[in-house]
C-alpha cells in the first residue's frame, strides 16, 4: 500500500540510545504532560488582542484525533479574561420568579444526581472569518472555535424542582463571575429539557478557562450561552435583553433586520486530513479524515468530495455517533498527483444538509458575524500543498 | 432534598473580589492545566520504589468523574522507566514468519487507515493489594491500575495484509523499546481480530509515559500485554515464553500449577462515590456512583448493595454502554446515620457475575497475584467515615 515501506533485512535490529539505558522514573510528572516533540500542538490566537481578556484561543484540529478534545486544548474565548475562583467561596444563586429560592454551594452542587454525557462546544462566531470568502490560512484559524468533551454535572431541571418554578416564568438569566458578568436569557423550556450545570469536563473539575468551578452547559447551541464561571440563575417572565443578546450574537440580514436567540448550532463538517496544515508526501492511498456536527441531534450521513463538488460519496462514520457530538467521518482516496479540491457536506438526523457558501450566502447576505456553517473546500495543488479555497 | 442548601434573601448578590477585576489573559496557558485548588488529584504511587523506574502509579479514581479519563492522570506501570524516543527515528519492524518483512516509519503507520476506539486500560496488578483481605487505605490504592482512553491507531490486521503473514504463524513476539524491551505474545487471532497500533490517547498523540511514540493496545486484555514504546512485532509457531509470561504474569493456583496466558480481564466493578476517600456530611440523599468493566464486551447489569450483599438493587447504567469501555453506574441512596457496607456487582453481557471474595479464592486460591476482580466493601460508620471492608 504505501510505496515508501522499507523491506526489513535479516540482519539483527537496531538498539537506538533510548533503549540501552533506564529512562525516567515513574512519577516522572504526577500530572502527565504532552511529549517535548509536541511542542507545536497547543492553542493560539487568530492575531493580537487589544483587550488580552477579550479574546479567543483556538483548538489545533489539524493536529488531534478521534472526537475527544484534551482538555489542555480546548478553545477559550472570554470577555475580561479568567478569573481565579475560590471554589468554597463560590455561590449559586437561583431566584426570580420561584417559590424558594437557593443559595448554593459547590458541595450542595456535587451532592445532587449527576449526569455525564460526551457532547461538542461550538462558538457561534467560528469559521464566521469566512463568510466574504476564504479570509484564513489554517484550519486551526476558520475552524478551531470547536471541541468536544465528556461533561459532568447536575440537570438544571433537577435544581428547577427544588426551587418550585413560578408559573409565569417562561426564561432563564444566566450570569457568569467574571469581571463581564457575562449574561444570557435562556428559554426556560431548554433549562427543563437538557440544560446541564457542569463541574467537570473530560472526568476531572473544570479548569479556570472553562468556568471552574461551575457552568452552565446547553448542549448543541452557541457556546456563548453556556455561561462560565455561572453565580446567578434569575427566572422571569421575558428575555432579559443582555448587550450579549442585542449589540451581539445576533446575526444581521441583509434587509437589515437581525435574527435575535439563534441558539441552535446548524449541522457543520470540515475535513481535517488532509487539510491546509499538511502536506501530501507522494501519490497513491490517504485516508481523508474529519469532523461533522449538529445542534440537531445526530449526524445521519456525511458526503465527501475530491473534485470540488462535481461529484460526492459517502463517507464512513466512526462509532458512537453520539447525540450533539463531534463524528469522525473517514474517507478513502487514492491521489493521482493533480489538481483536487476536498470537500465534506454533513447532513443531520433532521433531514437538514449543510449548504455551500453560495446557497448560505443567498439566505443570510454578507453581513453576519455568527453561525457560518457552509462547506468547506481544500485546495491540493500539483506539488502536494493544500490552501483554503472556501 | 438538601438540608444544608440556604435560603436565598431579596438583598443584592454579593460581588466577590474576582469579579471586580479583569482576570488572566486568554491564552494565559497555551496548554492548559488543572486549577491550584485541584493540585490534590494526581497520580500517586503505592510506596517508595526500589528501582524508581520499575514501579507503578494510580489513577485518583475517587476525584473522577464520567468515564474518560484524563491523560495526565492515566496509571503507570514501567519495568524500565521512560525511554525518551525521538518519533522520527523510530522504526516498527514486523518480521519473522511474513512474507514481506518491512521497516515502518512513524509516517508510514500514520497514513494507513485509522481507527479510535474509547476502551478501559487495566494492569492484571490492579487490586491484586486484596487477595488476602483490605491491604489498602484508598480506592486510588486498590483500584487505581485503572483507566479509559479513546485511543486511535492502526488495525493490526492492516499491517498483517500488508506483510502477508506466513500460515505456520500462529503467535506475534510485541517488543518495547524501553531498556527493559519489554516483550509479550500474542495469540495470532487477537492481532487479527481487533488489536490497534495506537499513536493518539483522548485526542492527542501518545504521552511518554503511555508509549510515545507508538504502543500496542488490546482492547479488554491486561494492560501488561499491550506493549508500550513498539518496536517489534515478530510472527512466529509458538509463544515465545518471555519472563513476563513465565515468571512474570501468571496466577499461582492452589494445587501449585500457574494460569498462563490469562489476557482477558474479567468483570469487575467499584463505587467510587462515596468510598474511604470520602465522609459523609449528614443524614438523607447521596448519589452511589461507581465504574463497571469487563474484557468480555459490555456490562449488562450493575447490582448496588448497602447492607454488605444482604439484599442487591439494580443500578442505573450511564449510556453510551461501550464494549470494553468503563461504564459509569449510579444509585440513589438515603443514608439513615446508621452503619453500612456499600458494594457493587457487575454482570456482563456473557453473563458472568462479579464473584465475591470468598468465590473468587475458592477457585483460585491465596497465591495469585494477577486477576483479582471480586466484590469490595466500603464500611460506612455512623460518624459518616468510610473504610476498605473487602
Amino acid at each position: 500500500m504505501l510505496p515508501s515501506a522499507r523491506a526489513a533485512s535479516d540482519a539483527p535490529l537496531t538498539v537506538p540510545p533510548w533503549t540501552r539505558e533506564p529512562g525516567e522514573p515513574v512519577l516522572w510528572r504526577a500530572y502527565g504532560q504532552p511529549d517535548r516533540h509536541e511542542s507545536g500542538v497547543v492553542r493560539t490566537s487568530r492575531g493580537t488582542a487589544v483587550l488580552p481578556g477579550a479574546s479567543s484561543s483556538l483548538t489545533p484540529l489539524q493536529s488531534l484525533y478521534g472526537i475527544i478534545t484534551p482538555t489542555g486544548l480546548v478553545f477559550e474565548r472570554h470577555h475580561a479574561g479568567i478569573p481565579q475562583i475560590d471554589p468554597d467561596q463560590h455561590r449559586l444563586v437561583v431566584h426570580g420568579l420561584v417559590k424558594r429560592p437557593l443559595v448554593l454551594t459547590m458541595d450542595d452542587l456535587v451532592r445532587f444526581p449527576s449526569v455525564s454525557r460526551i457532547h461538542f462546544l461550538e462558538c457561534s462566531g467560528n469559521t464566521g472569518t469566512e463568510w466574504r470568502g476564504p479570509a484564513t490560512k489554517t484550519l486551526q484559524q476558520s475552524h478551531g472555535l470547536l471541541s468536544c468533551c465528556e461533561w459532568t454535572g447536575v440537570r438544571l431541571s433537577t435544581i428547577l424542582e427544588e426551587v418550585g418554578v413560578d408559573p409565569q416564568a417562561a426564561w432563564v438569566l444566566a450570569e457568569g463571575a467574571d469581571s463581564a458578568a457575562m449574561s444570557r436569557s435562556i428559554p426556560l423550556a431548554k433549562a427543563w429539557d437538557d440544560a446541564l450545570l457542569v463541574y467537570a469536563q473530560n472526568g476531572e473539575r473544570l479548569r479556570p478557562e472553562h468556568g471552574y468551578p461551575l457552568r452552565l452547559f446547553l448542549p448543541g447551541w452557541e457556546g456563548n450561552a453556556s455561561i462560565k464561571w455561572l453565580r446567578r440563575l434569575k427566572l422571569g417572565a421575558a428575555p432579559f435583553m443582555t448587550r450579549e443578546e442585542t449589540s451581539k450574537y445576533t446575526d444581521s440580514l441583509p434587509d437589515g433586520t437581525a435574527r435575535q436567540f439563534t441558539f441552535a448550532m446548524d449541522a457543520k463538517s470540515v475535513i481535517t486530513y488532509p487539510a491546509v496544515d499538511h502536506k501530501l508526501r507522494d501519490k497513491g492511498y490517504y485516508e481523508i479524515s474529519g469532523l461533522a456536527w449538529t445542534g440537531q441531534g445526530r449526524i445521519k450521513r456525511v458526503d465527501v468530495s475530491t473534485d470540488g463538488g462535481a461529484t460526492w460519496r459517502e463517507a464512513q462514520l466512526q462509532g458512537p455517533v453520539l447525540d450533539r457530538a463531534l463524528t469522525r467521518f473517514k474517507a478513502d482516496w487514492r491521489w493521482d498527483g493533480g489538481p483536487a479540491v476536498l470537500q465534506s457536506r454533513a447532513i443531520d438526523e433532521s433531514g437538514y444538509v449543510q449548504p455551500t457558501a453560495k446557497q448560505l450566502v443567498a439566505q443570510r447576505g454578507f453581513n453576519s458575524t455568527y453561525h457560518y456553517n457552509a462547506i468547506h473546500s481544500w485546495k491540493v495543488a500539483t506539488d502536494g500543498s493544500i490552501s483554503n479555497a472556501t
